[in-house]
């Protein structure tokens, strides 16, 4: 239910590789998520790196943006580079957008995690106006996942109720960004997504434990 | 007023590399515009490399859509790498969003080009319904520029309208998505960026030489 994302720098002042963040934290952690900063600094083998060091899923949250094409090209680059699921913007759109980068995912063999809402205050200007309609395409696309921030609950409680069991739900937001670890998986999410928090501690370790714990605490509590 | 996207694969069977074509084009081209393709396989060397063989301005479109934090990460790693200009979707919308990374892009001295509208059809299902809103932060944010689609003229209209002069208007979508040359220029637009017609060409520059003569005679027609 902890899925780390893996964004440099790691550790207070920068001391450690994600390697090191992965060994310390795997035992807490469901997946990691990669994304443009470490793959600029370390390459695409940073992925199949990450994957050794904790035998966990990994996602590679591009937060892809484009044309359908260009997001084909992209998912089987990565693909290739061993991702197991891939993150793409809802707001995209389906004609020749989202629906052309899901099917060639498909034949990939890698899900699709759709974002319908973020977790900083912009999201509310135009991404959350759209959230049901993003929701409706996820749903009707069939992808793996959406991405729901854990700053909104009522956003994870209303997409729980739509999609009931067909989705997974991630929820970003947990820690430094201003949610307390539990809130979203009280509010229906499969996993949160923590960064910061974790990865520029002094221990990554403790601090995985730590989130892990109060994620238990919250779930036993919210959950009877 | 020719910008090329350098997507791979270069050649009709990918025979050519990115350095080729620049070569090959770089007579015809006002820029060049390079996206995650090309850095996930050349890695981020790409940029400079296409800065010395053309001696041209680079841009690169990674068409970022992330939380502030996260874009201003990126836009450093981009700068250090020579980027002049990179681009952000305007839907992330400001507030610890595209706010972020436009201050962080001043800093750096870095443009930051603003996709206010794009060129495939699920664009109107979502992104175009908030293209007036989008416009207004791009002026308000004074960014460098905006991505507005060749395939939609009367939106480039109505975007150097409210724009005037102070706002440089980037179009996507000539050639393989559907508009012809110069349509764009016609509309208002500062640059048309042009991809496959001429990357994956058996002879880029003829191919390059031939759509800026398009844009050239189509600019003498309409401007009279």
């Amino acid at each position: 239910m902890l899925i780390i994302a893996l964004d440099p720098p790691f550790g207070p002042n920068g001391e450690y590789d994600e390697v090191y963040v992965v060994k310390e934290t795997s035992n807490y952690a469901a997946g990691y998520k990669v994304g443009i900063p470490l793959v600029l600094g370390s390459g695409l083998e940073a992925i199949q790196a990450v994957k050794k060091a904790s035998g966990k899923p990994v996602i590679a949250d591009f937060k892809l943006a484009d044309i359908g094409d260009i997001m084909a090209e992209i998912a089987r680059k990565l693909a290739k580079s061993g991702a197991d699921s891939i993150v793409v913007h809802g707001f995209i759109g389906v004609g020749n957008g989202v629906d052309k980068v899901v099917s060639e995912a498909r034949k990939l063999g890698v899900g699709v995690i759709l974002v319908v809402s973020m977790s900083h205050r912009g999201s509310e200007k135009y991404i959350d106006k759209h959230f049901e309609e993003m929701l409706n395409d996820a749903l009707s696309l069939e992808v793996h996942g959406i991405v729901v921030p854990a700053t909104r609950p009522w956003i994870i409680e209303r997409a729980r109720k739509a999609a009931g069991s067909s989705l997974k739900i991630y929820a970003p937001g947990i820690g430094v960004q201003g949610a307390r670890p539990g809130t979203a998986l009280c509010a229906g999410a499969d996993y949160e997504i923590v960064g910061r928090f974790i990865t520029r501690s002094s221990s990554p370790g403790e601090s995985a434990r730590e989130v892990y714990k109060s994620q238990l605490e919250s779930v036993r509590a919210c959950r009877g």
